[in-house]
């Protein structure tokens, strides 16, 4: 089972940082062991590691000072959103303090004629969303999860409309930063565009809380597509829907989501969501656009369908129908789940080339029934990117390691297709030996990186980069 | 008039490496004063700083090699693409060696199922975009000039149809790069989507060769579109101009190109190309799309530009029509610089949020006239990007002078409208002082990133980071 190591720790620095955190922070700073744990949980099957320490900060200030404090005495600084990361990135492998944002939570400024908002790191997605609605506008990145949009800024998260929207390093405009050293720099202004100097905005972006800690956020938004329309269809074989998939990008088609769903997983979500789908591979898809615009895409997906074989298709515009299909979407790590009760599911993330997406979902099938695995796919079909989630049996070693087996053979073969060992979860503690696999020397340059902005490695140590 | 200072030289270390180089390259080694001058050249108004050799690279191994020797002897390594950047980037201020990649000109891999390409960086865009044709494909960065991929790359170029596809930034997946030290990299495999790691890809795109050079680019391409078609409206205020692209970006809709064009661009335009436009502020838009898909557009375009008072609307779908209709656009420079025979147009390059695109443009207009100076304004609207290019006497340093002014006024205003001073030009050497009024603190985090990376300050110096 994969293992997060144990990091040495600072012992007297963490002592004196915590005595004078508590000072300047009162209540707001915790030790106990429930929070503590809390901050170190993960949704992996990686071990808990918790903090030393939580701090509960409201403003960049607080931030700032806490980081000078930590830097002072060396002691490892963890962000905290909603916790809701997948690969330990919130874990404290060297002990030190978890710094939750969660009551940074305030929309600071929307800009309706600009289609841009500024907002702090514990701002939920679903929560800004709420608050744009009366606009006209829309945040368009779904991870799923109601996520922290610091945390899926730190992540470089994306999800199920990608495809049409990009993921947050499209999306984010300019990031507020406290640095290693407590300094506070802004990455960019609000101008669309800019080629002044180094992206920072997109280094800090999926740099996972390891080079400094977002305190405020520039987000891109939409408006609210005048129509919106969904249809399902559902096809013979994964390589059949693939190529669909293929057809669909191919031909330029600007779908909004386009989720792909094996019968395994059709099977899970009748059986939780009491639905009768065919029980074989199934697209999900959501147009956006004008009136006349979604009928023309439906129309034309269909087509594509059709000549991959595909069957029962249906389409809908009205809003209930649609929940009614995307419900079936977002339950299924529920109904995946229901498949085998006790079981513990473990999430892959591997992204290939569209091109390779049908032999990658083909081979990992295969490979999960040889191993004698349960592990449906769901897939973000349309940007190649797909999750294995492995249903487990935590207390039985011998599957555990033949999980581990397929996890390791799933990232190689990602790589393998010139693709990469994650779409949208991040490396974390869990991938690191991936990332120099799939980008050798490069990995050498962002130790570099790292070692310039926080040469004494106080921010999120034990992510990202190889030991 | 804006001077780029000359840094200190390394004479020994030039003279010892110009030495080997000439051993290794033979005689794709150039030292004569021509050569070296053209790759000094600028065309901006920052006076030339010719390199003390030039050489003629062909793979990436040449790259290495030549990297290796001037990192060797601590000499500068100047990457050059076709020359047609704006800020002095291809200038050698300490002297050193300009590495001339336009020998390496191979498109060497078309995925044409993935949408994407990989080529060397001494393509250009019109050359590959001749390459592609024939796979129904197209790569939509259009600067104007026809320069190479590399530069493109590097300066994080982008221009007229960015507001539909992004700019370089969004379309690149993938670089190869020879770093200071002459290790070779490449930040990224060819999935469309990753969350491995800090984005070395954007660190890379804009760094303008101060942190590596780029040997090879991995491209996402688009499907030529079912159908185009262009428009063009006048307005009788550069205000209502503005108002009407507003209208539209909140409106979302999906225009491919919308570009203003003053009044006294659009009297040049007439002169020039012998057109009979109306000498009032213009928009000219393109549309991509379904044959359905555009003239909802166009129509949607023209109900917009009705409530700003836009008037003379005209739509075309003929491919004749709408190249007539562009290359207007196309010839805006020459026809600007026919407006005052002998003078030199010296570019601006500001982009604001699009809330304040109409007051800035009023300002520009304004402020030139008070100050005396011929000085039309063509933008890039949809991104909030305009330039005023000043049409200068450079023997009348009284006029010189004013333009300096102008410049330096107009930086500041784009700064104090939460913009910037450069939307796609590069800061290169003549915009070093606004990056860090734009930025603060910012700067310093680039400067220890380009510190950790290349140490001794041979690549590109004098770019970029101020001093």
């Amino acid at each position: 089972m994969v293992q997060a190591t144990d990091l040495p720790r600072n012992e007297t620095g963490i002592a004196t940082a915590l005595g004078i955190l508590k000072q300047q922070f009162g209540e707001r700073f915790h030790t106990g062991q429930s929070i503590r744990e809390q901050h170190g949980h993960t949704t992996t099957w990686i071990k808990n590691q918790a903090p030393d320490a939580v701090v509960f900060v409201r403003s960049t200030q607080d931030v700032a000072d806490a980081m000078k404090i930590c830097a002072a005495h060396k002691v490892p600084v963890i962000a905290f959103g909603t916790g809701t990361s997948l690969e330990g990135h919130v874990n404290a492998p060297a002990g030190g303090v978890s710094i939750d944002v969660s009551q940074m939570d305030a929309v600071l400024e929307v800009n309706a004629g600009d289609l841009d908002c500024r907002v702090q790191p514990g701002v939920t997605r679903e929560a800004l969303n709420t608050h744009l609605r009366d606009q006209g506008l829309f945040f368009p990145i779904d991870p799923g999860a109601n996520a922290s949009l610091g945390g899926m800024t730190a992540t470089r998260a994306s999800g199920t409309n990608a495809v049409r929207y990009g993921t947050m390093k499209d999306n984010v405009l300019a990031v507020e930063v406290v640095m290693a050293d407590g300094r506070v720099i802004r990455t960019a202004q609000r101008a669309r565009k800019s080629s002044a100097g180094y992206d920072l905005t997109r280094l800090m972006v999926g740099s996972e809380g390891t080079l400094g800690i977002i305190t405020e956020i520039t987000l891109k938004l939409q408006g609210i597509p005048e129509a919106m329309s969904s249809a399902r269809c559902s096809f013979p074989t994964v390589e059949a829907a693939c190529e669909t998939v293929m057809s669909v990008i191919q031909y330029g088609l600007p779908v909004a989501r386009i989720e792909l769903l094996d019968a395994m997983v059709v099977k899970a979500v009748n059986g939780y969501s009491k639905l009768a789908l065919p029980e074989t591979p199934m697209l999900l898809l959501e147009f956006h656009g004008s009136e006349a615009g979604v009928v023309e895409q439906a129309e034309a997906f269909s087509a594509l369908a059709e000549d991959n074989g595909g069957s029962d298709y249906q389409a809908t515009t009205t809003m209930e129908e649609r929940n009614k299909l995307w419900q079936a979407r977002h339950d299924a790590y529920w109904a995946m789940l229901a498949l085998r009760p006790g079981c513990k599911a473990v999430a892959t993330d591997v992204c290939v080339p569209i091109s390779r997406l049908a032999d990658a979902v083909g081979a990992a099938n295969a490979r999960a029934a040889e191993l004698g695995l349960i592990a449906p796919i769901v897939g973000h079909a349309g940007d190649g990117n797909f999750h294995a989630s492995l249903l487990l049996d935590m207390e039985d070693a011998d599957e555990v390691a033949r999980a581990e087996t397929f996890v390791s053979w799933l990232n190689d073969l990602a790589i393998s297709m010139d693709g990469t060992c994650t779409g949208e979860h991040g490396i974390g503690q869990g991938k690191r030996p991936y990332l120099v696999k799939e980008l050798g020397a490069a990995a050498d340059v962002m130790g570099m990186i790292k070692r310039a902005l926080d040469p004494d490695n106080i921010l999120n140590p034990g992510k990202i980069l190889p030991a």
